[in-house]
């Protein structure tokens, strides 16, 4: 997407072939810079350290650091130890798993000096299929938002959580991908961005990149949305998945489960954008079957930001020694959702939707 | 309530006879400092700059500012300038007004010599109305907890938004009122305590007297209660209200109304604890007829809190040049509200409930 007219994925390789320049999303939204990853190690700390996040972004940042490590080892202890370092840096990162065991599966069976061309080659493959995905996504839900235009007339408000935007893919974002396609395509947009505390992406992440691409929009806190749909100022809701059940439960960022509810009692369509990558077609019942990640309660305690002074520090919020819990997601039973966005087009929130879209069990991978 | 096991109000008078005392609110959680009020400029500022805070504690602490004020010049001329250095300072604040026109109709008849005297004697009397008040309150309410301890045979878990704390009026709060009484009494319980972002009343006010009293509590982000909910964490919800319609719809702290929505959808009772002063008798709906005033954006978009120095900051956390609204309350209809715990006992959120209470229009002042 751009950044004030200029045109930037999230990461891209150096005109040097050998490395790669990623945006510094720990500087977000106060500061934009460039930095670049020359080696496996530059990479790993890259990812281990958040310069960037993302499920998508992650795996392709993981993908270009083999291959960036394929340049100085390209042995076979040299795959091992490439794959145990990017592995080591967010251990419970399913794309990250995904992205190494395809680069290994690519390189394994060649001989050594072949293998980082070809390293390389894969890498930029996985980064083009990320933004092809990205691409679909928008596709497939730019006619929801279309039709709410055609039905309305007037500026469209949708209501979005966290940051399932450009800055966590390559490129267009998933809950964001049709949001842009449809502003790019001249259809009056605003969008409603939940602060998303604790780690307040959207105020920090959604806002920067649709303020930066030109999308109108108004940071709210995460407890506004109830009233904002109940009194019609959202004509729909759009947000991203970590993970989907075979019948369509959702898996998000804590918080999404609040706004599917407020959606529902006020008749507000409720999508979840995804790539077929986050359906997970051994659990059914979401709120039953998956474990909510509790994170570290400093996320909840303490807040980044930039002093007047311009320098940045962190603050200490809640009341001292008060005890705090942080769950990382919640889950939204697949009732409460209008339909799925996916990349290979609209479906319902059920098991013959998904069914119906992505085949039986046994034809898929 | 108690701190650290020594009893306190949030205002009472100094042992002078001539001013008061009161916590100084703007500097919790991180310092209990005792502020001295020794005349009308001081009570004024107090009020102004939140030093004190909550409906029914600004309505005492205007009460007392008039009879400070008395002390020094008694006349009409007087009177008529407390009382307009008082309302200035919150001019929408309905408890300020209500306390004012009750100080000024209590001296008004007298004459000058004997002012000071009745309007301190007054101005205690409504500190201890108040106080009467957040009792009753909480013996109507804590059968309700006892009934969940009587069910479940363990640790009641009960959710709360926002700051209904003793801490907003003289003592016992409205919504915790119940829940100080049933600890009071022995029940296990544990309360979760919601952030309530813009203003972060709940971790740091909230937290703070319930840990202090030595209530066993939990702060989590005001996203957290769905998913608390939703998993069997939460056994009962009590919130307080600013303003109550004839039918029992509640407006109340941004974000209340979610919490409604995830406590019906599970089937867990979701009460609301109100002195009745805060029944509109002349409003029905509440989503239609009450309007939700829009506050500073810079309380969204700043945040106060301790750097690791001890010194105390203030951090620009939002994306810069983003615009952002900033809804103050929101509006649950009665039809998510299981009862209302008032200071005449509980009844239904209904027209005819609050009817049942409080008697036909005709036969209320």
């Amino acid at each position: 997407m751009n950044i004030d007219g200029k045109h930037y994925r999230t990461i891209w390789p150096h005109a040097d072939g050998v490395s790669v320049e990623v945006i510094d999303q720990t500087l977000l939204p106060h500061e934009f810079v460039i930095k670049r990853l020359a080696n496996l190690a530059e990479a790993a700390e890259a990812i281990r350290s958040m310069v960037i996040r993302g499920a998508p972004l992650v795996g392709v940042t993981a993908a270009y650091g083999f291959a960036i490590a394929m340049r100085s080892d390209a042995s076979d202890q040299g795959i091992a130890q490439a794959c145990r370092a990017l592995l080591a840096t967010r251990p419970t990162a399913v794309n990250l798993r995904w992205a190494l065991d395809a680069m290994r599966a690519t390189v394994a069976p060649l001989p050594p000096a072949a293998r980082a061309d070809a390293a390389w080659k894969r890498a930029a493959e996985i980064a083009e299929e990320d933004v092809a995905i990205s691409q679909r996504i928008g596709r497939a839900g730019m006619p929801l938002i279309e039709a709410a235009y055609a039905r309305t007339g007037r500026t469209v408000n949708i209501l979005t959580h966290c940051n399932a935007g450009w800055l966590a893919t390559v490129d267009w974002g998933t809950a964001t991908a049709p949001i842009y396609k449809a502003h790019d395509a001249g259809i009056p947009l605003h969008i409603w961005v939940d602060e998303t505390r604790p780690r307040n992406q959207g105020a920090s992440l959604t806002a920067y990149e649709l303020g930066h691409h030109g999308v109108p929009h108004t940071i709210v806190v995460d407890n506004a949305g109830g009233h904002l749909i109940q009194r019609g100022m959202v004509d729909l809701c759009i947000v991203g998945t970590d993970r989907t059940t075979a019948r369509g439960d959702v898996c998000n960022k804590i918080g999404t489960y609040l706004k599917a509810l407020a959606a529902h009692a006020s008749g507000v369509p409720f999508y979840v954008a995804l790539p077929q990558t986050t359906i997970d077609w051994t659990i059914e019942d979401g709120v039953r079957d998956i474990p909510i990640e509790e994170r570290d309660p400093r996320e909840v305690t303490h807040i980044t930001g930039r002093l007047a002074s311009g320098d940045m520090a962190i603050v200490h919020t809640t009341a001292p020694g008060s005890p705090v819990s942080n769950f990382a997601f919640d889950v939204t039973p697949a009732a409460y959702v209008t339909a799925l966005i996916t990349d290979r087009g609209v479906c319902a929130a059920s098991a013959d939707g998904l069914r119906g879209l992505f085949g039986a069990t046994d034809e898929r991978q």
